[in-house]
C-alpha cells in the first residue's frame, strides 16, 4: 500500500513515546493528566523508556541508583565545562548541554559497558561454570581488549562510598523476590576474583558504574541506557554547579586561576596514565 | 592573605554544592551515603539546587511540574534533532545534549520569562494595585517589548491538557498552606485579563510554560531556574526518543522523507509567524 | 494556492544556499564541481553566506581576520572544554562541538556586539556629529547598559598583538578603494575617546573582537555573522587542541591536576570581576 | 624533581599549538602578527594541526577538499539541527555545535574510516599483493565487519558530482610530484573490485567521504583528522543554513509542517535501512 505523502511524513516521524493532537497529550497511551500528581517522576521515567510503570520496589531501586550519580564535584570534566559555559554568555540550558556532552565512553559509559560485562558473566555460568570461574573468564575477555575493567576501581576513592548503600538495597530487593540477584551475584565475583589475584595489594572495589550498572541490570534495562540513566542523574549536578557558578559573577572562566600560563608542552613520547589492574570510576 | 598556588587553585574551583575527598562525597554537606535510599531524586535535585531539603508536599508539587514537561512529541525541535543525533553515530548522550542544547529562550525559556512577569505583577500589586490591575499593567510592558507573553496561549493546543491538574494541586497546596499563592493569583489574573480582552475571541489559557512557572515560583526558585528545572524534565523525554529511534536503525536520518527534496527559496521578505496574542508553549 | 503535502515538506525546508538533486549539488546556484579547484574556502564561505562571490581584497581582508582568531590557548574556556571532552571518549566533533558551544555573548559575542556598536556610530555621525562626538555619545549609551564596552581593552594583553596587523591591512584596503573606512574611523574615534578620559591611566586599546569587527563591518557582514565567523575561525583552535589532547592519552581529564581538592565554598557576597572600564577580550 | 603546584597547574595544561603571554600570542611558535595578512587560513589550520606549513600545492588541495564538503543541503541531520536550533532562542554559536554535534561516526566518520581502510590497503600491498588484490583482502575484512564500505556509494546520488574534479585534481598532484599517490591507487582499486564484483548493477562509485579521503592520506594526515577537518568544512554550510533560517522569522520549528502529526508508531521489528553493497556517503 502506497501511503499519502502526508503520511510518509507523520509515519517517518512515528513514535511509541507520546502521542499529540491539539488537546491531546499521551505518554505511552496514557492522558498526561493521569499522571501529573499520580505517578513519579521515577516511574514516568520507566514508563516513557520502557511502556509500563514499575513496582513501587523496582522504582525505589532505580531512584537509589539515580540519586547516588547525581555529583561528584568540579573536578569531574562535565561538570567543570557546565561551570565554564556557565561563565560565556549562554543559556542555562546550553550550560547543562556542554556537560551531558562530555559524558562519553569513558565518561558516562562505564556503567554501559559494565552492564554488558555482568550480563557476558551471565551467560557465561548458564553454560556450567560457577560465578567465580564465569567471572573468571569474561573478565579475562575485557582485560584481553583493555586495560579497564568497566566498573570497578577508582582512580580517586580507596573505597566508594556509594557501593555499600547501594548493595545493601540490592540485597534486600533479592532477599524480598523484587529482582533476581544475577547481576548482583556477577559483580560480587568480580569483586573476589580480583581480590584473589591480588592478595596483599590494595583491593579494586566495585565503584559507581558498576554499583549503579548491577541495579540497571537487575531491573532489566538494556545496557545502553545503564548510560542514558547515567545522563539523567548527573544532570541535576551538572545543572546545581552551572547555577552556582552563574551567581560567582565571573566572565569566561578558564580552567586555571589567571596568573597560571599554560606551559609549552615538551615533544617526546605522549604522556600515558598511569597503569592500574581496575578502573576509576566515571566520577 | 596571600594563598599559595595550590590553594588558589582549589579557590578557583570553590563549590558548596559538593565536597569530595578520598572515601568522601557530601552533596550540600550530607555524605551521600546518607541519601541513597533515603531521600527521592526530586528532594536530591532542591538539595543541591538550594542547600536545603524541601518539604515533602513542596517536593510533590515540584515532582508534579517535573512530570507534567517531560514530552511534547517529535514536533518539538529539541525531540526531532535529539533523535536525528541517535541515528548519526554518536553516543546516546551526545544525543540528550543535542536536544538540551536547543531548549532557549523561545523553547524552554518562556518559563523562565513567565516566572519574571508573575514576580512583576506581584510587585506591581504590592504598591496597592489588586491583581487584574496589577497584571494589566505588567502585561502592557511585557507585550511592549514583545508580542508573546510568556505562559499564555499556545498555537496547537486549544486547551492544554496539562494545566487544569497542575493549577488543582496548587489551589489545594495553598488550601492546606503549603504555599502562598501569589504566583497563582498572578497567573489568573493574566488569564481573566486576557479573556476580557477578546470577548468573542478564542480564549487565551496558561500554557504548559506558564503552569509550571506558577509551580517555580509559588516555590521560591528564581527565574533562571524555571528553564533548568524544565530541562531536568524534557530530559527525560528527549532520552526516551533518542533511545526509541536508535532501535529504528536509521543511519542519518533526515527531517523529512529521503524523496522529498527541499525547494529553492524565493527572494523576498522573510516568512513570519502568524500574529497571535498569546504565545505558543514550549512544547 | 494550496500546496500538496509533498510539497509543504518540500517548502518547510526550502533554501536558497543549497541545491541538491540525484548527481546535482548546486551551492548558491553555481555547481560544486564549478567551484572544487577554482574557489577558495574563504570565498566560498562568503558565498553560502552572501549569495555572492567577494573581490580577491575583500577575501584577504576575511581571511586575515579568520587567521587572527583562531587561538588564544587553553586558558581560554571554549579551548579547555574542547581538550577536557577529547579525554572523554567522544568522537572529535563532540569535542570541537563543545567548545564551540561555549563561544557565547561574552566569549565569542563581542565581535558581534563591537559592529552593533560600530555601526551605531556611523549613524549619529550622519546626524551632524563628528566621529568623536559620535563616538562618545554612543559609548555613553553602551555603558549605561553594560560596563563592558565591546571589543575594547583585554584583562590579559596590554596592547593585543593582533590589532595592529588588522588594522594596517584595512587602512590600506581603504586607500586602496577596497572598503569605505567608517568603521575603522568608528573604531578609532572610540580609542582616542578612551584615551582622553584616562590620560594618565593604562590605555583601553582596541582587542581581537574590535580589530575583527572593523573587517567584518567594513566588508558589510550584519553584526550576528561577527560570532558567527569568529566561530569557523576559533574551530580550527579548537579541533587543533581537542587533537593535541587525544595525543596525550589521558582520560576524564579534569580542570586542574588530580591533586587539587576543590575549596568549601564559603557563604557571603558572589565573587565579582575587577573593575575595568574596558572589556576583556574574546581571547 | 618535584614541581611547584603552580608549575604542576602550567604542565596540566601544556600545549604546543599556541603560546601566550601578557602581548604575546604565538601559533606553534611563530607570532601571530606574522601570520595575519601573510598566511591563508588553509595553511594556518595545516600549521596548528601539524605544527609546520603546507607547501602551497599541498594547501591548495587540502583547499579542495574543504570546498567540497562545505554543504549537502537540509536533508543532512545537522543542517536541518542547526536550522531548527537557530529558531529555538539561542546563540549563533550554539546553532552551529548543535550541528557540528552531529557529524558522528556515521555522519562524518566515513572519511576517517576510509582513511584508515585505504592504509590498510597500501599495507596489504607492501606485502607483495597488487593494488586489486590488496583491496579484495581489506575490503573482505571491513565488510565482514559491517555492511558498509566507508566512502563508496551513496544512496542519493548515482554519480557523486564532486568525486571527479577532486580525483583530478589528485592525479595532477601526483603527476606532478606534490603526493605519493598510493592513496588514490587504493581507492581506486576498491572501485574496480565494486565494479568488477557487479558487472551489470548500477555501479558504486566512491563518494565525498571516499574522495576527500584520498586527499587526506595523500597529504599525511592521520585518520581522526579526516573527520576532524570535515568537521571545519561542513561548519561553513552549517553556519549558512543556521543564518538563513534565522531570517525567515520561525520560532521552535519542528522537522515537518505543522498541520502533520506523527503517527502512532506499531509494535514489530524494527525498521531496517535497504541493504546495500556500498554505503551512503556522510551527505
Amino acid at each position: 500500500m502506497k501511503l499519502s505523502p502526508q503520511d510518509e511524513a507523520a509515519q517517518w516521524w512515528a513514535t511509541a513515546v507520546s502521542h499529540i493532537e491539539p488537546g491531546i497529550i499521551e505518554l505511552r497511551d496514557r492522558p498526561v493528566q493521569s499522571l501529573i500528581g499520580s505517578v513519579g517522576i521515577v516511574e514516568t521515567t520507566w514508563l516513557l523508556l520502557r511502556g509500563d510503570l514499575p513496582q513501587p520496589r523496582e522504582a525505589a531501586l532505580l531512584e537509589a541508583a539515580l540519586v547516588a550519580g547525581v555529583d561528584h564535584g568540579p573536578q569531574a570534566p562535565s561538570i567543570a565545562a557546565a561551570r565554564m559555559a556557565a561563565t560565556c554568555g549562554v543559556g542555562l540550558n546550553n550550560a547543562v548541554a556542554t556537560g551531558v556532552n562530555m559524558l562519553g565512553d569513558t565518561h558516562g559509559g562505564a556503567g554501559q559497558q559494565c552492564v554488558e560485562m555482568l550480563n557476558d558473566i551471565r551467560s557465561a555460568r548458564e553454560t556450567g561454570d560457577d560465578w567465580d570461574g564465569a567471572a573468571r573468564t569474561v573478565m579475562a575477555e575485557w582485560q584481553n581488549r583493555s586495560r579497564y575493567l568497566p566498573g570497578f576501581g577508582h582512580r580517586f576513592h580507596p573505597v566508594d562510598p556509594r557501593r555499600d548503600p547501594l548493595l545493601s538495597l540490592v540485597e534486600q530487593a533479592v532477599t524480598d523476590g523484587v529482582v533476581p540477584g544475577e547481576h548482583l551475584q556477577a559483580a560480587l565475583a568480580v569483586e573476589r576474583v580480583l581480590k584473589a589475584r591480588r592478595e596483599r595489594a590494595r583491593p579494586v572495589p566495585m565503584n559507581i558504574d558498576g554499583a549503579t550498572a548491577v541495579i540497571y541490570g537487575e531491573l532489566g534495562f538494556p545496557a545502553p541506557l545503564a548510560r542514558g540513566l547515567f545522563v539523567l542523574s548527573r544532570s541535576v549536578g551538572i545543572l546545581a554547579h552551572a547555577w552556582e557558578e552563574t551567581g560567582q559573577g565571573r566572565r569566561n572562566k578558564g580552567p586555571i586561576p589567571r596568573n597560571v600560563l599554560p606551559a609549552r608542552l615538551e615533544a617526546g613520547p605522549a604522556a600515558v596514565e598511569a597503569r592500574g589492574e581496575g578502573t576509576h570510576g566515571a566520577f
